[in-house]
């Protein structure tokens, strides 16, 4: 049984024909979502989440789906790593991942892969070329994958933030349910961090202070946080979504 | 190994509980979720993505439950097509999809079904009428199945617009997480659209337009949908959910 | 094949990481959602959502994770029952059902455990304890788990309510996507509740009033539910969540 995950901006219904299209190719395939709540068009996001789940499976198929670019020349890809497939656009989505558990091979999908689906649409890839690709690639079945021509996949960096001594400059880079503000920023720096008037104590864990007061942590992604005990930072900053770039005063 | 697929109206929770009834009674049976956020009471909505997502499986028992009739007279049904099963409530949502793959036979579910669950409440037949009866169809288990009295399944007609020369009038079908307008309009007219003072240019892909720019297109549903290019058309226009009727300009 | 479902307030991204651990762990297990959208850190909606929901499944692991004490000192707990397993924080959300399915033994969890995942963060407890705390319970390996020296779990009372011949003082308990609201009211009184210069009519099922009229019933849960037929109390009343008590007067 093989494992195909799902990391998408398409939210609802769009990921439920995919994962038709997969059945109907590799009946045995094991689908998992990991989010279809990606921000739309946002693929350093996408890039960032799916750099911190795919080492938490083994040995799937990981399909991530951010393009602004479909319909356009950008290139379907297929990418072999150590340990895993990766399968989307190549738009820098896979490219931090891919990277990380080592590139073997790289392929792009030809497009006549949609003749599995019976469609090509110029809005919707995920089902009419990726959801094809990863159960055919699923199935060990490459014929619809050939030589990338283009050399390398495009890059995208998710550690591109900057510090100084009393400054950081990093990017936010996701608000989740609780209203945490994740950023990339993979250190610690000084006592904490000031940010529109409000001061986040660099803590341990969230019980390091009073309810309903804002801290900053490492969390779970090994990068900064800004986040309220059993509240919400998005809410106390008016921050919505991921995508900006802030200035932090360090402590 | 058995695929059952679920489109509904209830969100959270509810589609957990009827997954846990089905794997009661049909252990081995894979259970898909299409989409649990069609808008409350939208069958016709409903119809429409079932239409768009049944065909893209194989085999499947495909549950669909969008059911402002809960606690009156209206029939539960399963109906067997040349591929398909479909179970619902007979108010149009199975129509449109169980006629394209031509209906073999229409049930209704006795209400005695409920006992496999042991509860029958007057408001979540998902839960007591339609998810039992899933498991068991896909068993091979007809026990609950009787003759469908009513002769007939109530119809639905997915596209019913019409157009003349400088004018198309359709509805709104569905409005996606992009912003998306899906309408249900199944043709290309001149070379695009006037709406609420904007112009919709008719183009093949997103990438005719700039950035930002507003188009329309025969997307992946095969209708016509007003867009705008890694924005939101649905912003554009003030417009957040499907259900109502537009008319268009053609240009 | 194992079933293990996962109930938090978690939201997108964080389920889709449990699940790559869970299955690294357990390749067979069977994983289910029931919800991701409890409210954040709202026990009391978790545990009444835990107990209407694990005994629709057969012989599950029922992982549920609502934990604003994760990082502090409480515990992390297994509760063998009659029929199931219960995995997640002692802070009443596992209690009520528990308890009704009979509990047979409670174990706390090592935190040595995340050794298999090979991080312990002090805020995704959900990846680093109760995932692989679930995968290993589903394979029958007890090894993390040790004698749960509190004595007793912490408990949690779901029908809390008060009652007298013209109030009635219950919780709102949940607000479902239609706009119910679901009380942790376990009994009918009267003709029906006033509440906010509306009447509500208690009633059998919805089409016993006119379309967009209110009315109360006991509804799925076995609990009272104010709802507009076709149409959403929540709207009509200006209430957006639960964890609130509200005073009723009794028609």
């Amino acid at each position: 049984m093989k494992v195909i995950t799902l990391l998408t901006d398409f939210g609802d219904y769009y990921p439920g024909v995919m994962k038709g299209v997969i059945l109907t190719l590799s009946p045995e395939a094991r689908i998992v979502d990991i989010t279809h709540s990606i921000e739309p068009q946002n693929v350093f996001q996408g890039a960032f989440l799916l750099y911190h789940s795919y080492k938490y499976f083994r040995n799937a198929v990981h399909v991530a789906v951010v393009d602004p670019g479909v319909g356009t020349e950008r290139k379907a890809v297929v990418v072999e790593s150590k340990n895993y497939f990766f399968v989307g656009p190549d738009n820098g989505i896979l490219y931090p991942s891919a990277i990380e558990d080592r590139i073997k091979a790289v392929y792009s999908i030809k497009e006549e892969i949609s003749e599995q689906v019976g469609e090509l649409s110029t809005t919707f890839h995920g089902r009419d070329i990726f959801a094809p690709a990863a159960a055919m690639v699923a199935n060990g079945d490459y014929s619809y994958l050939e030589e990338f021509e283009d050399g390398e996949l495009k890059k995208l960096e998710l550690f591109d933030y900057s510090v100084s001594d009393d400054k950081v400059r990093c990017r936010i880079v996701y608000v989740d349910r609780f209203g945490n503000i994740v950023t990339n920023l993979r250190e610690e720096r000084g006592k904490g961090f000031y940010f529109n008037g409000i001061e986040f104590p660099l803590v341990k864990t969230y019980s390091d202070v009073d309810k309903g007061e804002p801290l900053s942590l490492i969390g779970s992604f090994g990068t900064l946080e800004l986040s309220v005990r059993e509240g919400s930072a998005a809410e106390m900053l008016g921050i919505k979504r991921g995508g900006g770039w802030i200035e932090l005063e360090v402590l």
